[in-house]
Formats: C-alpha cells, sequence, structure tokens
C-alpha cells in the first residue's frame, strides 16, 4: 500500500442537506491525520475538466448548518464513458490525488466502482441522498433533514385542512422509495400512505375515508412520488369517488432538498466523514461507509446500490391503527 | 343606538395566519367590556346552518400562535341568497346576537355589506387574508406569515439551485395581486418578479438572463399565480430560449396558507380586534378596520373591497437595481 | 389473567415534546382493540386527586404536533408516600381502570414499581424525556426535538460570535447526563464539550483556545448544566487566562423543553404507544418500552432507570478531531 | 461636489439581522450606479487599521438570507479619540474612499457626526440594531426578527409552562427600550410586560396574578433588560408573593442578536440600501435613512441617536385588556 497524500473529495447526484457537514469532517479529519485534501467541483464533471480547489480547515469554517454543498453537484454524462474516466483519472494524477472521497448514492457508487476496477484508485463513499434508499446504513445523510422539511409543510396544509375541512393529498419525494412518505406520513398523523414498496388497496382506502368523514374535521394522504398511482391520479380518484369532499393536491417539491441540516444528519455526516478518511488511512477502497445499529460499517459499492426493496412492515401497520 | 349585549364573530374566506389571535383579541375585548361573546362557525354557513358556540376567556387561550382558525370557514352559496341571508338573520335573532365582527375578504365585506342594508345589523370587518390586497390597511393579517413562509421555501430552494447551478421559477399566491410576490421576491434576492400589475418585458428578462449567466450560479424568478404570463409558461419560454439552462418549476401552493402567525400578524390582529371591539361599541358599523401609518382606520366596506390596482413603485425599481 | 377493559394513560415529571404524539398512540391503539382509554391529568398527583377524563378518538386528533402535553404533568409528593399510593389505588378502582401507561422518565418508572409490587396493576412505561438518559432504549421522547433546539439557538449565537470574533459559553441542560451536550455539540461544530460523564482536562481546553485563535474568529463551548466545573465557572476561568478574549456566557433553559416535535420523535413515540398497550394486552407489566437498533425492546422499570454511565466514546473522539 | 468614485461600507455596533441584506443592497445600488464599493471590516477599528476589502457583485451572492455581519462589526475605543479618527481618514484618502455608508445605531451614528465634522466625509447613515430605538424610522434593520425570535423561544416556553402549570419570567433584550419586550408581549399574549418606558404598578401587577390564577393555567411576564426592577428581581418578588407559583425566571440573551432575518427586515434593508447610495450621489450626508410611514425619511444624525422615550401608548392599552 502506497501511502496517501492527498485526498480529493467530492458531491455527485442530487444534493442532500449535510453534505456540507461530511465535507467539513472529511476535510479536518484528513488535516488532522495530515494528509492534504483537494475539492473537486461538480462531482464526475468537475473531475474531468479539472476544476481543483485546495481545501483548508478555514475552507470548511462555518459550513456545517448549511443546506446544500459547497462543492456544488452535478450528473457527468461524460463520465458515463471509457474516455471521461481516463480524463478524470489524468487530472487526479496531474494534481497528486492519490484517493477520493465520494458523497452521493446510487449513481455515484456505480461510477466509482468502475472508476476502480479501471484505475485501481481508492474510493470511499458517504451515503449522500434525502432518499434513504441505499442498503449499508440505517439512515443516509440528509434523509432526517427532509423528513422534517416535509412534517413542516405538511403541518402547515394541515391549519389550513382544518380550517376548510378538507382533504389533502400530498405528494413527497421518492422516485423509487417510498421511506421519506413512510415516516413524514406518520409523523404528520396521515390517514393513508402510498407508497411504491406497497401496492395500494383502494377500495379499502375509500371505505376508510367514508367511514372517517364524520369523526374528522382534516384529513391528509401522503403520496410517494414514485408510487403506481401517484399524486395526481388519485386526487382525481378520490375527487370523483367524493365530490361533497373538498379534496386538494399538493406536490410539495424542491423544497425538501434544501434547508439546514438537522442534528442528526450533521452529527451523521460528522461520524461518516471521520470514519472513510479513516478507511482510506486503513487501506480500505470501494466501499460505502454506514451506520448500522449505531456502528460504523462498511458496504461494497455494488451492495450498497441495491435498493432496499421493502418498506419497514412495523412502521406500515401502525399507519392502520394510527389513523382511524 | 340600543346597547349591544352580544357580539357574534366568525372567519371567511380563505383561511389566514393570525385569524385565531385576532379572534383572542375580540372576545377578550368585548368580555372586558361586558359583552358576550358567540363563536360562529364556518363564516356565513355556519350562521344560516346555526353552529354557534360561546365564548369565554378560556375558549381563546393559547390559540394566539395557531394557524387556520378555530372557528373555521368555508364559502357560503347560501348567503349570496336573499332567502340565505334572511335565515342567517333569524338565526342571529333568535341566539340574541346584536352584532358581527366578520374577519375575512373582499368577498366576506361584500356579503357583510348587503346583509346590514338588508337587516340594519352592525357590522366591523378586519382584513384576514394573505393576500394583502384590500385597500384601508397597510398590512391584512396573514400577509407577513405568508411572505415569511415564502422566503422560507425559496431559501431552501436557493440551497439547491447553488449547488445545481440551477434557474428556478417559483410560482406564489396571489390571484389578483403580485403583493405576496414583490416582497417576498426581493426577501430572497430574486432575479425577476412578475406579478399582474405590471406587463413583462420578455425581451429585457431574456436579455438580463443572458447576461447574468456568467457571474451567478443559480437564479430565482418569482411568479405571481394571477400574473398574465405564469409560472408554467414562462418555464417553458426559457426552457425553450436557454436549452442549457437546467430550468425547474416550483409552485408553493398550501404552505403559504398555514404556519404560526409571526409577530407583526399577531400583534396587527391584536390591535384590530381590540379596536373593532370598541368600533361597535361606538355605534360604528359597515366598515373595516384597518392600520394606516401605524394608525387605526375605518374604511366602508364598498371601498376596502376595491383591489389595489398598483403594486408599489418604489419596491418595483429595487428589483431591477438589487438582482443584478 | 383478566382481560384489560380500560387502561389509564399519564405523564409525569419533566415534560418533553412528543408525549402528545404518544398520548394520541395509546389512545388509538387503545380503541383499535375496543378498550377504553381514561386520560389522568398531572401524573401521580391527579391520581390521587382523581383528575380523569374519558379519552376519544376526537380527543387526540391534531395533537401530534404539539408540544407539552395535554394531560399536563406534575411532581407528587404525596405519590411518594404509602398512602398517597393507596388513594391513587382507590380511584383507579373506582373509575375502573385496570391498567396503566406512563409517560416520563426515572422518577415515573421508580413510582411505577413501586404501585405494581403494593397493588399488582399492570404498568408499561414510555421513556420520555429530553435528556436521553435511560437504559432499555437508543432514544428517550423528545430528545431528537431538544437536540435540535438547541443546535437552532446556537447557530443563532453563531451568528453573532462570529460577528463579534467572540468565545462563547453555551450551556444546555442534562443534570446527570451530557447526551444533550455530546449530539448537540458536534452538531454546532463547537470547539468543546463539557459533560459530567468525562473530566476535562482544563489546561488541554486553555492550550487548544490559545492555538485556534488566529485561525477561528469564532469559539463555542457546550457545556452540560450537570458538568462539575459548570458554565458559570467554565466561562470565568476562561475569562481570567484570556483577558483578550470577549468570552460570554449564555444559559439556554427551558426553551429546550418546548417546541414542535421532530419526525423522529413524533414516529418514536407513535411506535411505542403502539407498543405499549400491544403489550399490556399480551399481560405484560412492569416494564418500559424502548426502541434498541430499530426493534422494540422490553425492559424491567428497576433496569431502565440505572444511568447510563458513559458517553458513546466514539462520539466524544470525534469532537477533538473535528473541531480543530 | 465632486463625483465619488468610491463608497466604503461598513457596519457597527451590535449585530442585527438583516445588516447583510443592506451590505448587499449597498454594494450592488453602486455598482450599478459604476461607483466602487470597498468593505470596511470590523466598523471603524478596521478603518483605523486598514481593513479595507474590495466589494464585487458576487462577494454580496447568497448573502442576503445571512445572520450576522460578513464584514464583521466591533466597538473601537481608538476612534473616540482625535487621533483615532485622523488615522482613520488618512487609511480613507489611502485607499480612495470619497463617501461612507455605516450601517449601525446610536454610537456608530455619533462617531459619524464627529468624523464628518472634522474630516468633512460624506456619511449615510443606515439603522441597524434589534432595539428600534431610533427617531427617523418606524423599524430599525433587525427588529423584526429579534421579536420573531423571542416569540419562536416563549411559545416553547409557554408548551414547558401549559404543562407544568408555571409562571414563567421572560427577560427579553433592550437595555434602554422597552420596544423588544412591548411587541412580543403582545406577541405571545403576555400576562404582563414591564419596559422602562413605563413604572411598573406591583400592586396592580400581584393583584391581577392573583384574580387570574384560577382561571390560566400558564403565565407569562416579559420583562425588558432595562426595566427598573428587571427579570431577576421581579422574580425573587413573585416567589415571595405567591409561594405556591412554579416561578421560573428565563433569560433569553445572545440568541436574539441572530438567525436569518425576516422578510420585513430583508425588505427593509434592501430599500435603505438603495436609498442612501443614491443619497451619497444627490450630495446628502450626515443624515440617517429610514422608514417612516412607507416612506423614505432622512434624519440628521444628532436627531436619530435621541432615544425614542415613550413606547407606544396603544400598544400599552392592548396588553391589559387581552391578558385578562
Amino acid at each position: 500500500m502506497n501511502k496517501i497524500k492527498t485526498i480529493g473529495v467530492f458531491t455527485s447526484g442530487g444534493d442532500a442537506p449535510g453534505m456540507n457537514a461530511a465535507i467539513r469532517a472529511i476535510v479536518r479529519t484528513a488535516l488532522y491525520y495530515n494528509i492534504n485534501v483537494t475539492g473537486i467541483m461538480r462531482g464526475y464533471e468537475g473531475m474531468i475538466s479539472g476544476e481543483f480547489i485546495p481545501m483548508s480547515r478555514k475552507s470548511v469554517a462555518n459550513i456545517i448548518q448549511r443546506g446544500g454543498t459547497i462543492l456544488k453537484t452535478a450528473r457527468s454524462e461524460a463520465f458515463r464513458t471509457k474516455e471521461g474516466r481516463k480524463e478524470a483519472f489524468e487530472q487526479l494524477k496531474q494534481h497528486n490525488i492519490d484517493a477520493l472521497v465520494a458523497i452521493g448514492g446510487e449513481g455515484t457508487f456505480t461510477g466509482a466502482n468502475l472508476f476502480i476496477k479501471e484505475f485501481n484508485i481508492p474510493v470511499i463513499g458517504l451515503p449522500g441522498t434525502i432518499d434513504n434508499d441505499l442498503l449499508g446504513t440505517d439512515f443516509t445523510i440528509g434523509y432526517d433533514t427532509a423528513i422534517n422539511t416535509v412534517i413542516d409543510a405538511v403541518d402547515k396544509i394541515r391549519d389550513t385542512a382544518e380550517s376548510h375541512d378538507r382533504l389533502f393529498i400530498v405528494e413527497v419525494m421518492g422516485r423509487d422509495s417510498g421511506l421519506i412518505a413512510l415516516r413524514s406520513g406518520i409523523g404528520v398523523g396521515a390517514e393513508a400512505i402510498l407508497i411504491p414498496e406497497s401496492k395500494t388497496d383502494i377500495d379499502a382506502l375509500f371505505k376508510r375515508l367514508e367511514e372517517s368523514r364524520s369523526d374528522k374535521s382534516s384529513k391528509i394522504i401522503i403520496v410517494a412520488e414514485g408510487d403506481e398511482i401517484g399524486g395526481f391520479e388519485i386526487t382525481e380518484m378520490i375527487k370523483e369517488k367524493f365530490p361533497k369532499y373538498d379534496t386538494r393536491l399538493s406536490i410539495l417539491g424542491h423544497i425538501q432538498r434544501g434547508g439546514k441540516p438537522s442534528c442528526m444528519d450533521r452529527v451523521l455526516a460528522s461520524r461518516l466523514g471521520v470514519a472513510a478518511v479513516e478507511a482510506l488511512l486503513n487501506g480500505r477502497k470501494g466501499a460505502m461507509v454506514g451506520l448500522i445499529n449505531n456502528n460504523i460499517h462498511y458496504t461494497p459499492f455494488y451492495n450498497a446500490i441495491k435498493h432496499l426493496s421493502e418498506a419497514d412492515p412495523n412502521l406500515l401497520k401502525i399507519v392502520n391503527i394510527l389513523s382511524l
């Protein structure tokens, strides 16, 4: 094993609150171990085009509380090609970068995996995505903030729903995963939660809406973006079935990606950032660092990117009990 | 003038944060002057159907900070008919209600105006609407909270816009008025603000987007719901004109109606609530109580409901200077 | 085993955000299983004085997002006496309450333990305290909200610390436990964290403050209430040692107990509430229900109330690395 | 009149949310009129020591939403001396700074006034202080944010006060002025508000606390820092008079200075920033720019710094009515 002298750090894919806390932890841990750190702008895109900036303790001061990512992020078509990756590797060599820490999700790690195979450069990944859809960690960086953003928004919607006796369908992020919908749905006391991981029994849902009518003045249904029915269609179906209800659709959209990271996300990002650098120093590569049962775990990239296929049945169960 | 013994209070039209603070102030002021208060549920609808509840000091305890309205609100078709209004008046008589305080907007006051003419019952109005589109008051109850909700949301969107170098079009509420768009647009440092009160110079907007390109990594355009172009269309136009931009549309929707009222909205609602009851005691009727230059003003309903037709030119001007 | 017909639920000890979400879950789960629920006001105090209220689905509607506890809480001297507990039991019998769910902390469970021994009534406990200082659960209800309240406050203090190049000592809650200090301290990027679980090396702290001087414009030190030095004394010591620093003390105080519960606290409270009722139905008693590694666990009261004596060494370690 | 080529901008005195929005507006307005801007760090202190930085559009990008001040602030002993001011003026000359915009409060403008007299340099002031204690403007930059921070904190305290039936005395900022206490006190529905501008009738207060006892479960008293009795003493007095009350004191402290500026503070700062630069261009000097009745006003420094001696009697009156 060659001794690592300079680590490159970058964020890639969709941004997530807590990415800055992760960057801070990675930079400071590396400096603590007397290793240099170079920031790579805009993920693989900036790696190819050579957008590199030196990182010091000061460059990560006062960023732990900021949403977004100071290193910016992008999706890179070029990196999907062999030529692109070669160019990226040449840039790294030229800048004496020996190892990488990649903060991102599925696409990020898929790219990293290819890169390692082709150029044998050590890469450690951090799970940075609001979707919480990676194996190898109980929570991804950004998830806790996102579900808090959702409940803040839906608490506001509940105010107006209560005032008008309305039924609101609220569509939240999660193209492949219902995990944002599931926890935020429990958090807002939703009447029902529609997620891609479980088939919605429309008849049961209608029966329930009918029964709860007299008792409840407002109703909230949370729908994950990736649900097979989807927010728009379920709204139309309910309007047709219950023409007397005052039914509205609200799509929360991009507010779910931003904002100050929650305390849990900052702590998680800090812990994983420390662990990622220490893993590189210990000769590890090709793995995502995560937290399982409060302990650091390393999961090979190809395992981490397999989607969590099932939502926690314990959580699904309590929705039915509590929404009565 | 007969001495007023019981005041009925209700909220009507779209709900607005601060309505509860207004209800609290009205109830407590009436009790302070030894007058009874009856809460009328769901606006004119509940007046017709007789949904009346007695109000005590306790029934308004701990509500000053709550969004929505504990008296609920609704739109009433029946009250638009003479029979409906007659039924409403019978209900009031039966419950010994001598006078009314109505919290709402244009539609509320239009109804109240008819009601006074037909049945000669004293009614005082409070401007409760997030849109700030009433004459006779510098600010309506709910407006300050709504613009703070908008900037909180757009600050989050800015995080992700910055991370991805994106251009975001954000559509905010205001079907007839651009006042939410105008102040919140200045508050978020928007590149441009599109409102119904002023014609958008598309060529100038395009020119500006082109010029600012290299200098700015993210751009926000705020569009009022009632703008003649509108959020969806301007997004399409920008996408076509600037295919290389990563342009996104976000419609904030109903979150703008909810949430804890801001301090200014609570103070405004408290002051107007006190003034409304005192106005009734002084024999006033058919007027909306508002705050102009920090002083209480009474504006006849028919004047208050004329839309403010122009946005403040001082505010419009500074958008151009600051968004460069 | 006799079939349970009516469950009594109460909150006791210091209030914590999420207690209302727990009450809601307990009430709705009981009703789901066709069991009645009686709310007991003010903990053991109300049990003795017979302050009982019937609970329906509606009495817990729209409370999941509220701080505090609708059942109120109190400390009870009377319940520490045998006569007090006898009176409490008589009241329960009179009201046909067969079983109890107690939401609280150490004192609550100590009382419950005695009560079970003397009167053989089934009691299940829920960990409701911001301190996170109970064995038998990874997190107590209220902890996640409290650490988010702390970081929100300290983020604000950081703004002014940065503007004035100040050093702030911030004292947070935790009379016997440093867990609030530890996670919130990492979350705000504190220079140092002083907790009762670990002895503070003052010389090392001074050395560090000296070294970091030139590099950092603001510094934050988080001190747990129960630390042996304490916020006031450490402030005096630093002022004496570094007379040129602009050193300030801020004691956050009671804001840490209130506020809307975070999503994690709402979900935790909901899960534990369901599990508590189901545990009673399954004949369990004398145990606190908690979540360990995302699974429900039952811990006998006498084990739960032994304080967690050590702070997570993994968390302590990263403070030193990241605060450089 | 010489044409102004370069404006120096600085913040001075206590920091206030919205100062960054003001800096942004000043910089961009100057650039809009083809004038250079130099940032002066740490107020008069940095002016003397020559801490100058060039300001571009980019240096004020993405700061409108940040608390504190990117130019930092300090109190300067040196500037109180003639030598200090001479040194400051030499530095300005050396850096070709023709005019100044000063953001701050009383002390800032007192210094500016002397500076103008001695060196005849044009200075325009912006009211940047959370205290709202300047004549010549309805609101100072930072005041609206501060009162919202206070009500957020007290809403949290109300949660725990309600749960425990407690009486809380909350001390808020305002050494010479009760304006923060007054509006935030109305905003939280305080039972009483103690401010330096009005003598507290202790007997009346005690009578009221006694009367309201049975009716109200929690009570909040807001005390301005500068009140002649003060938070600590009033707490002791109440504890002695009402030994059975569970009375607590909470001093909010420095959190009141930080945080994201509210929308109103951002808009106010933006408007005043534009007006300040335009005033310099029009040859004005020695005045603070403020907003009175929604119009820009210029007030000579020596008038602005006379403390507003009376709190709004309309606001004081409604406290008594509503807190019953």
